[in-house]
């Protein structure tokens, strides 16, 4: 299971688009703040599998390529407890 | 440009998965209540175009095969326009 504190620690990198509390006022990135985890986590995955081509994907890609399936579950577990703000 | 109110009437479909306030407890689904409205946009049409697949993907491009490029941008505003709730 995803871990969101050790997730905040390793959000340094994804608040430049995401924002830093998940919210960002950028139209073209998605806020994240209290979305749901499974989704982000199945998200992360389809990126780092090529799942998800056009648009921004070649941004996540790059930034997903390194992350572990842990990591992922960590970032995941942060973003959807930053709830709703 | 969207327009939330014809976006909300078409949003008849979307509600079984994303909920009728674009809230939706479902884990594999996403939020879309004060998402970002270029953002809804452009991952409606990316489904559209077959950029994303794997997961729940092929039930996305089953909804938005039909959509017009003006239906889209309803929808779009009209979930962006939910907020944060």
């Amino acid at each position: 299971a995803g871990d969101a504190a050790a997730g905040k620690a390793k959000s340094t990198r994804c608040a430049s688009c995401h924002g830093v509390d998940g919210k960002i006022s950028i139209p073209t990135y998605p806020n994240l703040a209290g979305q749901n985890e499974v989704y982000l986590d199945n998200s992360m995955h389809a990126y780092k599998k090529g799942e998800r081509t056009g648009g921004m994907a070649v941004v996540m890609v790059g930034y997903v390529r390194s992350l572990s399936d842990q990591d992922i579950a960590d970032l995941a577990a942060y973003y959807a407890s930053l709830g709703e703000k």
